[in-house]
C-alpha cells in the first residue's frame, strides 16, 4: 500500500469542507479591507530561505531543503512571508501594498502528535506604512475573522520588541545575552516559569532576577507605538491584552508583536512589525506589518468549542425510484442547480433504499424522490433525513421549498 | 537580487485576482453538483509518482523529484489525480466518491515561453460509478463552469480509447505498434498531418495509410459508451463534437476521453475514464472518471476573448482630507464594511491628492472624501474615478449609494 510521505497528511472531505469554510471566511474579510491576493512559488532558492532577516536560526534547521535535478539548492517555503518579501523587494509596487495569501507551507521538523511537515497559513501583510494604523488594521481584520468564525472570548495579546529591548537594558542584561534571554522567555508556555528561570540561570544571563520579577508583574514600561496600538485597537472594539512575556520567536520583528489566543493556552496566530526584512532581501527600506493564522489550529479550536457549523456536502439528493425516471431526475437536478440548489443526483443506479443509505452516510439533509407516478402528477416526495418526515411538493415549487429549510 | 527559481513565477495581485475569480466560479459549480473538496500533500513518494498506471513514461521524465534530508526519494505531485487515487485506494469511502481539488502541480520539464514548472489545475473526479452517467456529469459541470466564466462557442471534443483500439485492430496495426501509433496521432495539433504521417512511416507502423484515411474522414465506428455519452450530454445542452483524432496523452485512460476547446487550437482541459488506476495503486477495482482544467490556459483564453470582468481591489477608498478626521474615517470605513462594502481606508497619511493617485493607480473605482466640514454636515463627497463626477451623500446613505453603482 502506498502511504503519505512522513509528516504529511490528506484532508478527507469532512475535514476539507471545514477548511474551505474557514478559507472563504478569511478571504471575505481580507477583501473587505482591500487586501489583494498574491501567489508565490512553493519552491524558493535555499539562498533566499536562509537569508538573514528571514526565519532565524530555529527555522533554518527546519527548512524542507533539497537539490533539484539541475543540482540547484532549493527548499519548500517555510512561511508565506519570505516569498512576499522577495516580491516586494524586486517589484515597483504602489504603496501601501496590502496582500493576503492562504496556502501551504512546509517545515522539516520532527513529526509529532498534531505536528505535521505540511500545514496551512492565512496571512495578511501591509508594506509601506510606518504608522501604527497599519498594525491596527491587521488587528481589525483579525477581530472580524474570529467573529465571523464564531469565536467568543478570544483575546489578542500584544507587546513590543522595542519595549522588551528597553526592559532588558533596564535590567542590566548585556547586549550579547539578550537574544538568549528572549529565547528562554519565548518558551514560557511550554516550560513554565520554573523552566524559564532554570534556563536563564544555566545560560548565566546577568540581571535575570530583575527581568523575571518585572515580567511576572506584567507591568508596562511606556512605549509609544504599543500604547497607541492598544488604545486605538481597543477603541475600535478589538479585545486587546498587554503581555510582558510575549516575545514571538521570529527574530525579524522590529516593533509591535501580537498573538491570538482563542480558548486555550496555545496561540492560533500572530504577527508583528518587521521593518527591516525587505531591505535585507535587497529591496528599498520598506516598513511592514502582518499577521498570520494557523489554519489547522483554528479549525481544531472551532471543533473543540463546538462552533463549527454543519457543512452538508449538498442540499439535496435527487433519487430515482425506478430506472425509467433517471433521465427526468437528471433534468430536474439541473433545474434545481439553475435555481441555486446544491444538488446531487443518484449516479449509482442502485435501488431507492441504497440511495437513502448514501444520503444518510454522506450527511445530505434532504432526498427528493421521483417515481413514475410522482412525475405524472408533477410532484416529488421530499424526505427530511433527520426527522424522517416526508412531504409531497409540486415540481415547480421544489427549489423554493428546498431553499428555505 | 533574489529571483524566483527557474520555471517558477509569482502571480501579482492583478493576475491573482483573476485566478481567485476563476477558482471561486469553479468551486461554486463543483459544489452545485455535490463534489467535495479533498486535499492531498504536495510531496509524494517517488514510488507512488512513478507507479505503473499513473502518468506514463512522458510524465515520469518530468517528475520534480528529489531526496529529502532523510534520504527519502520523493517528488512534487505532477497532477491532482495521483494523490486522490492513493486516497481512494487506501480509505474505505462511501461510493460514489465525488471530489474536487484546485491546486498547484509541478513538472520538471524545460521551461519555455508560456510553460512553467509550477501550474494550477482544477479537477473533478467521480469514483465508483461504471455507467456513462458519471461521464455525462463531468461534462455538465464543464459546461456550467465555462458558461459561468462567460465563454461562448466552446466545444467538448470526445472520443473513446476503446474505439481507438477497435479502429487500430480494424486497420491491421499490430498490438506492439498501437501505443506508438497513438503517440504520433496525439501530436497532430503540434506537427499537423504531414508530421504525423512522417512519424508513422519512420516508426514503420503497419496499416498506417488505412488509419490516417479513417481519421481524416472523422468517421465514427459504433461505440456504445461514446455514443451514449454524446447523445445524453447533447440532450442536456453540452456542445459535443466527436473527434476521431483525440487521443489524450495519458496512458491510463480506459474508455471515453474528452477535451475542451475554447477559442483556440489548444486544449484548456480534458479528461476521461480511467477504471484501472485505483487497482494499480493497490486498492479495490474502482471505476473512475474525471476532468481537469488548466487554470493558466483558461485565464489566458478569457483575457484574449475579452471576457474577464473588471475586478477592482476594493469598492471604495475612504480618504481623509485632513489629519484630524482620520479616526472618524476609520470608523466610517468600519461601518461600510459592516454593511458589505469592500473598503480601503487611507493608511499612508499623505495628502488628499496623493490619496486620489493611489486609488487611481490601484483601480479603485470610487473615493469617499471626508473633511471636517463634511463630517459636521453628516455627509461625504463621493468621487467616481472614471467619470470624475462628485456627489455629496449623507453618511447614513453611503453604503447603499456605494452598493448600487
Amino acid at each position: 500500500m502506498y502511504q503519505t510521505v512522513r509528516g504529511m497528511r490528506d484532508f478527507l472531505p469532512e475535514e476539507a469542507r471545514k477548511r474551505q469554510f474557514v478559507f472563504a471566511k478569511c478571504r471575505q474579510v481580507f477583501e473587505k479591507y482591500g487586501f489583494q491576493p498574491l501567489e508565490t512559488p512553493a519552491v524558493e532558492s535555499l539562498e533566499l530561505l536562509t537569508a538573514k532577516g528571514g526565519g532565524g536560526d530555529e527555522i533554518e534547521n527546519e527548512i524542507y531543503s533539497f537539490k533539484d535535478k539541475g543540482d540547484r539548492s532549493l527548499g519548500l517555503r517555510y512561511d508565506l512571508t519570505v516569498g512576499t518579501a522577495r516580491v516586494v523587494a524586486t517589484n515597483a509596487l504602489a504603496k501601501p501594498f496590502k496582500r493576503y495569501y492562504i496556502d501551504k507551507v512546509w517545515r522539516y521538523d520532527r513529526p509529532q502528535a498534531g505536528r505535521y511537515r505540511e500545514f496551512t497559513q492565512a496571512d495578511i501583510d501591509i508594506f509601506g506604512v510606518k504608522g501604527v494604523d497599519a498594525d491596527v488594521e491587521c488587528l481589525l481584520v483579525t477581530k472580524r475573522v474570529f467573529d465571523a468564525l464564531g469565536f467568543k472570548g478570544y483575546v489578542i495579546k500584544a507587546n513590543s520588541k522595542k519595549l522588551l529591548e528597553a526592559l532588558m537594558a533596564e535590567c542590566g542584561i548585556p547586549a550579547g545575552q539578550q537574544v538568549d534571554a528572549l529565547r528562554s522567555i519565548d518558551k514560557l508556555d511550554k516550560i513554565e516559569w520554573n523552566g524559564v528561570e532554570e534556563e536563564l540561570e544555566k545560560r548565566g544571563v546577568e540581571g535575570r532576577e530583575k527581568l523575571v520579577d518585572f515580567l511576572k508583574s506584567n507591568k508596562r514600561l511606556e512605549c509609544g507605538e504599543l500604547d497607541e496600538l492598544i488604545a486605538k485597537a481597543t477603541a475600535l472594539g478589538v479585545p486587546m491584552e498587554y503581555d510582558a512575556t510575549l516575545v514571538r520567536g521570529l527574530e525579524y520583528y522590529t516593533g509591535n508583536v501580537f498573538e491570538i489566543r482563542a480558548g486555550g493556552k496555545w496561540s492560533c496566530g500572530g504577527g508583528g512589525r518587521y521593518d527591516n526584512m525587505v531591505q535585507l532581501y535587497g529591496g528599498q527600506g520598506t516598513s511592514a506589518v502582518g499577521i498570520s493564522f494557523g489554519i489547522e489550529r483554528v479549525i481544531q479550536l472551532m471543533d473543540e468549542a463546538g462552533i463549527m457549523p454543519e457543512l452538508p456536502p449538498a442540499d439535496v439528493l435527487v433519487a430515482a425510484a425506478k430506472d425509467e425516471v433517471r433521465d427526468k431526475a437528471a433534468e430536474i437536478a439541473e433545474e434545481l442547480r439553475d435555481k441555486g440548489v446544491n444538488c446531487e443526483v443518484d449516479l449509482s443506479g442502485k435501488n431507492l433504499s441504497k440511495q437513502f443509505d448514501y444520503a444518510s452516510k454522506k450527511g445530505i439533509p434532504k432526498v427528493v424522490v421521483l417515481g413514475p407516478r410522482e412525475i405524472e402528477a408533477g410532484e416529488a416526495n421530499v424526505k427530511d433525513m433527520a426527522s424522517g418526515e416526508e412531504k409531497k411538493i409540486k415540481l415547480d415549487e421544489l427549489a423554493g421549498a428546498l431553499g428555505t429549510p
